[in-house]
Formats: structure tokens, sequence, C-alpha cells
């Protein structure tokens, strides 16, 4: 076996180092993980920035990464689902599978969960990581490792779908073209929305939107009242949205959720902003529009899977540059600063297609 | 037929009077009521004191009251379901029929609603008043007059609860313990929750609540912290509540309905308070608690009446003052200074148990 | 206004006569229309064949004709959603609002629906007729009049779907590949199933399947056991389908739905077949998978209109015949033998494409 | 520790020996228990009579029992939540946690279930047994043993309840006035039902229903038709059943089930009986009326608990006849024979009221 196991370790704020770590032991219900793509998320540049989220807080070292996919390279004894060569995504999360929320079928609820590059917990841009074997999914042939990372985000826009309730003939409102307003609306689409529109302030963004097959896009001003933007939202849809989905998390865009939404209608909002936001709380009430959040996401990496694995979506659009590992300091780099337009950046552990049957 | 119509109107701030009005002719789907007794509601006395509520703004003079029932004078041709002399309970909305919401079953969100006493539309505080018969509930021989007029608030609290999805096993935090908090208390008993806590700043409506059957009361303090009083909510029940239904409409209420639910849990916003409230955002997005607003209610007469019908709740015990029609000005007067403990004002306009087979 | 009012009246079984008619008058929530495309439904053939369809029986003259389209012709007073010249297509049931059921939002369990062609009221294969304006739906012009009278089959795939639940990584597996069959593929296309297999007796219809999108097809042998079938079935498909679609309405194929399920799965049997059937009930109990019926269909046909409108579905393929109304007698002798691969015959009350945009 | 391990074993066909085992090693998530009250249920019944139960066979000698509770004696490693000498209720069956019907929070459907006294795993009438110990729920001091063991058969009634969506207001018929009957009965009570009416063959069952609040009982008779039956059904209750449960498993009982339930309603069959049924589909499915098994229970304990724990229904009226675990024999000889009025026959395995604080 081997003993190179190079592997990306945040040692505090802006101080990410290349280092060598010991390669893990496995469990009995584990897999040993021979890394290959791992994206770059606004959370591990977060991270990166300011050494916590809220409450968690960088108090070790800790290696990032989280939007991973690996080859088994070794087998936990009671492990039966893989053999060594699968080829697997990664859901980055394990509860603790005794609690009540992970009876409820609510695991990403759980107070014990383990979840990849959320302190305390190790993440996996690595080249030796062990994870839980029935938290990795079998990629089939067609599908590429940079396509199985992908469904770390994409898992987050099915969750947030399904919170909404989006369904045949929903109109869906994004807040949003970052990676998560597209992987929303690669969902919604996939899941029978008749009307998409994608609000951003950057009309590149929107441009890639439009691309990925939204019906509608708009591009916000700065200084436009929620009054004149909800008016020009309608105006934009054949109907009022019943469906918005905040992908920013910024006070005015959760405000302009549920003053758009139609009564009855749904809010959900994924982006986390500041901890307090002022919101029309009596507009929404009173018309009965449902405010929900978005944890993660829950049961949806099989979903996300079968949405790739038949075509249905293409994310490989919004994958915009590719790194080695060795130059994860430029990655974060690009993917922070959105250096020519950078949605999403993946770091490569193994030399690209090296475990692709189809090159990306 | 009578030609005496005693009718209270608010005809402006501070401005109800009592005066004859014609008696209406109904359409064919509608009945004549010869009304009973009719409940006063926080919403009344808002409009007396205000002359708005929101939106919706008195223009022109408004007959008052909403909460009410009465005996079936005349039939509409096409009435089949009811005949003169039924005592019947009046749901005060009646939805246009026509629209998105009305067909999808959410009657209470139709733009086209027709509602007692919310401007420019009458309510029933009067000798004889028409409504659509399908929207008269027969009561049967040993349920009272003012139960039925008790059904209107009661419906809010089945709204609230069935919003909230309490059910069997449920722990449930009620904030504000006035009259919505109390029907509310009496539908989440009637639906299986296993322990209920109510909160009020006044000890003598928990006491109240305490008679009607919540499990634990805690009377707050104006100056403690939302962290204390969460910490006090979850030692007094035996777990964290899962669902959370806030009466008072206060901002510090909503936010404590937030801080004290279980991850997973649901917020429900019954009183309306200010337009604009400051909300811990993240930390309910974060733990994935629903924030779900109370429009009325919506198909929920029949089991606010099946309730009370088969004696498994006591609405009697709100009903502290009774006034002839002849009074409705002290009426109003007692509701709004709760006056010796005045938690529901009752206006009778025929006299008391005329209609009534078991006495009140 | 023009007064020939050509209309296909069924006198009895195998009478089917074309005979002038009154030109209706309309109520005030109504709209006349000059009917466009009338399709034909395996109802309306039985109805010729049999005289009655369960519990619903011919006993006088009556109009034939469910699944149509058409041009309003004149408005009710009431009508402001609609205006003359307006192509529509056509809900066919209307309820009668205020029952529970429709004020539950189900109004297709309306005890006093009245639906076109269901005796003993009327249909729309005519060539002028009367409906509720909120059950007829605004076609955009690039919609066509065909495509609009299809929106009823395509209804019932939609509510058959929504009914099993299908959603984003549904494995469904359809039975029968009939006109029902091949419209709960589009639906469960467009509602984001990741595979879809669908069964039949007949290869040809099998190959539309897939040419309409289904993942697999497989061809049913008569004299196979369930057992064996179910064994092809989970062999051909990546995994065991959580939502079964019986849309043949035989005892073998509801057995072989249950048999083929999941665990915790669904269950939707669309095809009525006899009113008797030997279930193996302890196998879908143990296993709690649903069983559920569908009747019609209740708030789908927006749902239906949006996947034509969007490009999402195309039903075009489905119509293999054209005739004019004064072709009738022909065109229900084709849909009956199934002449030339028949799988919707259209019947033509204007010229065809005469009200269309955009050539069908 | 102790040695004496005495246990209740059912080695094949009416063969069931009192037998020495030994005190069973425990794993570090769970606890030892020593057993203190074991309820016989018809299932137990049925593996001694007939050695088998559908596809579950009898191999190999199996302790037999699962209603029931116990003291926790020791405790694994990992085991945080109890403590020794707490007095726990134990949930039966311990599920695989990695499956997908496990981490959809439908654990009661995972293929790898390890469940008392289903071959070939044993069941729990013996001096000492262990179990996971998040699977064995802590009684407060006022809830006796006796008590948590009947949370076994309690929570089918919850689940069952909770299947056919019991909530405030439902009219519920109950098929069958035997242990599940009476305890399906307990719970709809609790969770609103507003009518229930309880049928059964013979009398004193239906007396114990009475007293237990079925506000409405139905002697049925062998020879009448299920259209006389739903027609007496309807007459007795005020509206037609929304849920009809089904506690017999007779093919009788689910047809009149489906054939007494309102159109859009539920039938929830709990009891099986012969693997293949006639039943009247047609009517079932035309008026949307939900088919749903049940299966064991599923994150109902703690609701069941609640329950008892509340005092919000008493469950001790099941309780019939008491018998030492030295008396095995004569216990399952009384269950089996019905004798005496018996309802629930308890075990004994330490001296009755040993662990109680407050006398059963």
């Amino acid at each position: 076996m081997a003993t190179d196991n190079l592997t990306a370790v945040l040692h505090g704020i802006e101080d990410l180092r290349l280092e060598q770590r010991p390669i893990p032991e496995i469990a009995d219900d584990e897999v040993l993980l021979a890394m290959d793509s791992v994206g770059i998320c606004g959370s591990d540049v977060h991270y990166l920035a300011h050494g916590r989220i809220g409450d968690f807080v960088l108090t070790k070292p800790m290696i990032i990464g989280h939007e991973a996919a690996g080859v088994v390279a070794k087998l936990g004894k009671k492990v039966t689902t893989l053999k060594v060569g699968d080829r697997v995504a990664i859901e980055p999360g394990v509860p603790c599978r005794y609690c009540d929320h992970c009876k409820l079928g609510q695991y990403n609820l759980c107070p014990g969960m383990v979840f990849c590059a959320t302190p305390p917990y190790d993440g996996n841009l690595t080249r030796y990581y062990k994870h839980a074997a029935d938290f990795c999914f079998k990629l089939p042939d067609h599908v590429s490792m940079e396509e199985g990372a992908l469904l770390e985000p994409l898992s987050v826009g099915v969750h947030a779908c399904r919170r909404a309730g989006v369904g045949l003939g929903s109109k869906v409102l994004i807040l949003g073209a970052g990676p998560i307003g597209l992987v929303t609306l690669l969902a919604a689409q996939a899941m029978g929305a008749s009307e998409i529109l994608i609000t951003d302030l950057v009309q590149q963004r929107l441009d890639v939107a439009k691309e990925l097959g939204a019906t509608h896009t708009l591009l916000l001003q700065r200084d436009q009242s929620a009054e004149e933007t909800v008016k020009v939202v309608h105006q934009t849809m054949s109907e009022v949205p019943d469906k918005s989905i905040d992908c920013c998390g910024a006070e005015s865009s959760a405000r302009l959720a549920i003053f758009a939404t139609r009564s009855g209608g749904v809010v959900v909002v994924v982006g986390m902003g500041a901890p307090e936001v002022k919101l029309p709380l009596i507009n929404a009430l009173a018309r009965e529009i449902d405010i929900r959040g978005v944890f993660r996401y829950c049961n949806d990496y099989a979903a996300a899977l079968a949405l790739v694995a038949s075509g249905k979506v293409n994310v490989k659009r919004l994958v915009t540059h590719h790194y080695d590992i060795s130059e994860t300091a430029q990655a974060f780099e690009t993917s922070r600063r959105g250096t020519g337009g950078a949605i999403k950046v993946m770091i490569h552990v193994q030399p690209r297609d090296a475990n692709n049957k189809v090159k990306f």
C-alpha cells in the first residue's frame, strides 16, 4: 500500500498547508478511498478566510474539502455493497444512527453528525480518506469523478427544491445565480417546474443560468426597492411564483422572496447570511407563506446521482477551473476571487481522467 | 316577518352605534338567520379603536361582529341542507368558489373572500343576517348557541394546531394565554399532545390555562432574556418542544418560539403584531424549523364543532361576561379593558338561553 | 349568431347519430364555445358498445365527447377571465362548489359533479357548447387546439403520477402502453423519474413508448407467471420500482404491480377492469405498499397545460388519425378497432388548423 | 451476577419448553435487562400452534415473547442514555441502521430487522435478555412494568391510526374488538377522532370497547350482507366514516371496510388473514379510497409511552390474566382459548409489582 498521503490542512485563518498525514485505519463498516476529485465550496473558502462559520469554530488543524469522489482502495470487514476499484461519490456527513432524528429520516439534523471539513472533523482533500461505506455512492461508468464530486452541491439543490415542494407546473423564483442557485435551477427543472426566473446582480452569472435552462433571468439593481422588483418579477413570469428559493442569504433577498411569493406558497432560504434579519412577517403569515430552511441534505444523494446518470441535467458546465492538489493554494485563490468567471473550481488528487471511463 | 332589525354599526374610530337596518334579502343559496349570540373578538375592538387592521381600512359604516350563532328564519330556493328553526354556528367567511385557492382547498386565501366585519363587508351583530347556507353548521340539541359562537375562535385554534402538525405525543409550547392561546391549548390537547406548556405575563390567565388542562404554565418576566426563558421552558418540559405556537404576535415571542423549538420542528405564528420583526433566521434555517402563519381557518369548523359536541373540550369556561345587544357599548368596554378577568364577552341578540335546549 | 349546431348524440347501444341541437343558453358564470377538436376516449367507445360504464347507465340520448378544445364565442355576464376569441382547453367536469369535497380541494369526488358525456350529462362533440368559464384554460398561441384537447388524457397521467408521488429519482413501472399508459409516461418523465419501465402485450405500442422516452420496455407474454415477470422487471431496471402504475385494469396487472413494487412504495391503479379482483393483500400490507386509485383529475389541468406549453412533453405523437365531425362514425370505428396503429383519434368540428396559429 | 436464566423456548409445533439458557453477553451499544413482564400476543400463540406465520418459519428452537418490559442490569460501554436500575419498555425490533429504509425513517421495513420471537431471532420471555439501548424506553415512576409491556400492542394501534391519518374530527370505523382493535380504539380517541364505531361478532368484547370509550358498537351477524352492514354502520354514525381500520384480517372485513368508507377516505388493514383476498377494487379506486397496510410500527413507541404516561389512555383494562413464568404453558392456554374473557395475558418473570413504584 502507498505511503504518500499528501493532505490539505487548514491550520488557521489564511493558513492552509499541504502536508503528509498517516493513511487512516478503517472500521468494519468503512472503506478506504483513494481520493480523485474535490470541489471547492464557499464554506471552504469561508473557513480559510474567517476560521469559523457561525458556531463552528476551527480550534485545531483540520483537513479541508467535502465535495468529493474517490476510488475504493480497501474494504471494512462488514462491507458487502462495494468492492475495491469502485468509483464512488462521497456523501460527506455520517450521522450517529441512534438518535431520534436518525430514526425519523432526518439524519441531517443529527446532533452527532460527523461532517467533512466542519470543525472539529476532517475533510477529504487528501490522497487517502476513510468513510462509512453506506454513504459512498457507486458511479456508473459513464459518470465522471468530477460529476461525482458535484453531487454534493447538486444534493443541496435537490434538498432545497424538495423542501420547497417544487413539482409539476411549479413557478419558481430563484434568488442568486451562484453555484447553489444554479444547482437549484437544475433540480427545479428536473422536478417539473414550468417556469423558473433566476435573479442576480451579475449578468455573466445570469447568462450561465440561461444556458442551463432558466426560462427567465433578471438582473437586479442594488438600489431597486423590493416593491419595484416584485412588480418586475410578476410581469416577467406568466404567474406569481408559488415557490421562491433564496440562494443568497442576504436580508434583502429573503424579504424579496416573501413579497414575491403567492399566497399559500413556500419560501425556502438556502443561503445563510446575517444571524438576525428584519422580515415582513405579517405579510408572510397573513398569506400563509411557509418559510423553510435547508441544512445540507438528507436522502438526496441517490436522486442527485440519478439526475446526472440519466442525463437529465448537465452539471459539467459548472466546472470552470481545474487544479492539481499541489496547486491547492491557487485553486482556493481562484475560487475566492471568482477569477475568470469561476463557478466551481475542481482539485484533482489524481491525474485528470485517470479514473474516468469517459473523459470529463 | 319581524321588522325590528337592531344592528351594531361601526361608523368610525370610537363611533359604534345601534341603529335599525333593513332585513336583508337572501339569494338562492343563502339563509336568513335570526341572530342569537355574538362574541367579541380582539379584532372587533381593534377596529373600534383604530378603524383599521393592516390593509383593511374602515371607509364606510360597517356592521360589527363575526363570532356568531343564529337560528334559520328563511331558506333560499336551493337550500336543502337546512330547515327553518335549525340552530346554526356561522363560519363568517364566504369565498368566491371559483379561484385556484378555492379549488385547491385553501379557501381562506381566496382573494374574493367576503368576511364578516372585515371592511368593506358587514358583520352579524344584528337581529337578522343572511349567510351562505353551506357555511352554516347545524348544532346538535345539546350544544348551546354560545358554544356555536365560540366555534369561531376555536376554529382558529384548530387551524393553528393543524398548521403546526400537532399530533400524538407532540410537545407543544404555546406563547400567550389570551382567548386564542386558550383555544389553541384546547385543540392541541384534543389532537393528542402529551405535554403543553403555556406562557403569559399575567398569572390569572395561566390559572385558567391550568384549569383547562395545560400540563405546565410559565409566568414570563418582561426583562428576562430569550436565552434564560428558553432554558426554563426546556427544564420545565420533559423534552424540547417540537411545536411552538405564538399567540401573541410580539417580536419577542416569535423569537422565543424559534429559539425554544427543537430541530426539525415547527413554529406557527397566529398573533399578528408589527409588520416588520427582527428574527434569528439562521437559527431557524440551520435547524430546519419551519415558520408558518395562520390566516383564519379553512375546513376547520366541522372539526371544531365535533370537538365541542363530543364533549372533548369545554369552551364554556372561556365566556366570562354576558350582555344584551342593547348593552353593546358596555360589552366592548369590558372586552377592551379586560375588566373582571374578561376572557370572552358574549352579546345576546335574543334573551339568554331562548334557543338553548340545555341552559348555558 | 350561427344556427347550425351539428351534434353527435348517442341514443343507445351502437346508435350514435349526428343531429341538429339548439345552441345552448349560457349562465352568468359560463361561456359559449365554438368547438374545435374533440378526441375519442376509450370510455366514449365503451358507452357506444355497452351503453354503460359501471353504475353510469345511458337512459336517454346523450351528446358524446369530453376531450375537447374550443373557441370562446360568448361570455356570461360575470366572466372576466376570458374574452371572445380565446382558444381554450375544456376541463370537462364542473363540480357543485358547495360540498365538503369541493371545499377540501377534492372536487373530482364531488357527488354533484356534472361531467361531459357521463350519463345523464351531455358531452361536447357538437358545434356549440357551453361551459363554466373557470374550467376553461386559455391556450397560448403556440399550443394547438388538438393539444388543448389532449390535456384531458394528459391530466389523467398527471393525476396518476401525483397520486403515486412520482418525484426526483423515482423508479416507475407502468403497466400498459395504451393512451393512458403513454400520458402517464410523459408525466412521470416530467416529474423527475429517473427510470421508467413500461410493459404491454403489443410490441408496436412499446415502440411508441420507447420513442416517447421510456428508459425500458418489456413485452409481456400472456402465459408468463407473475413471479417470472417480476424477476425480469427487477433485472431490467437498476432498482426495484418504488412506484407502479397500472394503466390496464386487468386483475393480472394489478397483481403484478403489487408483487413488483418495493416495500414502502405505492401502487396506483388507473385502469378500471372487473368490479372484483383477487389480490395478494398480505404481500402489500406486510410491505406497507399503498394501493391508490385515480378518478379523473383534480387541479391537474394547469400543470398539464404548463407541461405542453413549456415543450417539456410532446403529446402530438399520440394523435394518429384525424376526422371531420361528419365522419364521426368512421372515427369511432377506427378508435374501436385500433386500425392503423390508432392511439388517439381526433375529430375536428371546424376545419383542421382553422384556429391554430401554428399548424398541428 | 445471577446465573439462573429460566427461558421459554419454542422447539416446534406445540412444543414450548422452559429451560436454562446462558446469560447473554452485551455489545457496546446494548444493555442487559432483567426481564419483568411479558404479554402474550396472538402471533406467539400462532407460532406455538403452527410453527410459522407466512414466510417466517421456525426451523430451530426460538425463545418466545416480544411484548415486554424489564430493568437495566448492565450497560454496554457506549451507553449513556440509560443507567442500571432503569425500568424500560422494550421496542422489540432492531433494524440494521444502514439501509435506505433505515435512512428514510421507515425502519420497520428494514430487510435486516432483528425482531424478537420472529424466526430465526430469539424473543425475551427469559430472565436475562440483551437489547439495543436506544430501543429501550425509560418508564416514569408512575408507569408500571405491565404498562411498559403493553406499549408493544399500543404502538401497533398508534401506527395504524397514523397510517390512517386519524385526526381531529375523524369518524373512525374499527373492525374487530380484539386486543389490536382495542388499542386502535385508544389511539384513535387520543388523536382526536370524534366518533368511533367498533364492530365484533362477540358482544362481550364490544362491552369492553364501550367501556374504553367507543362512541358506538355494532354486533355483526355472520350471515349479514356487506350491503346491509354498511347501511347500519352509516345509520349508527352521524356521518360516513372517513377512516376504516380492519383489525380482523378476514376477507369479509376488508371488503366491508372499503364499502363503508367515504370517498377520499382511507382503509387501513392491520390484521393479516389469507394471502389472497377478493376485493371490490373498482369501488375503492373510483372513490379514491386508499388501502394501506400496517407492518408493526416505526417511531411510535415514544408516542405510545406519552399516551400512557400522560393518563390519556388506560391500557390496564386490557390485562385480564396474570401468570408466573413457571406457568407459561397455562398462560398460553388461557390466551389461546380466550378463557374467562381473556384479552391480554401477562407473564411475570419477576414477582408481581416487584419493580412497580405504583401497584398495577
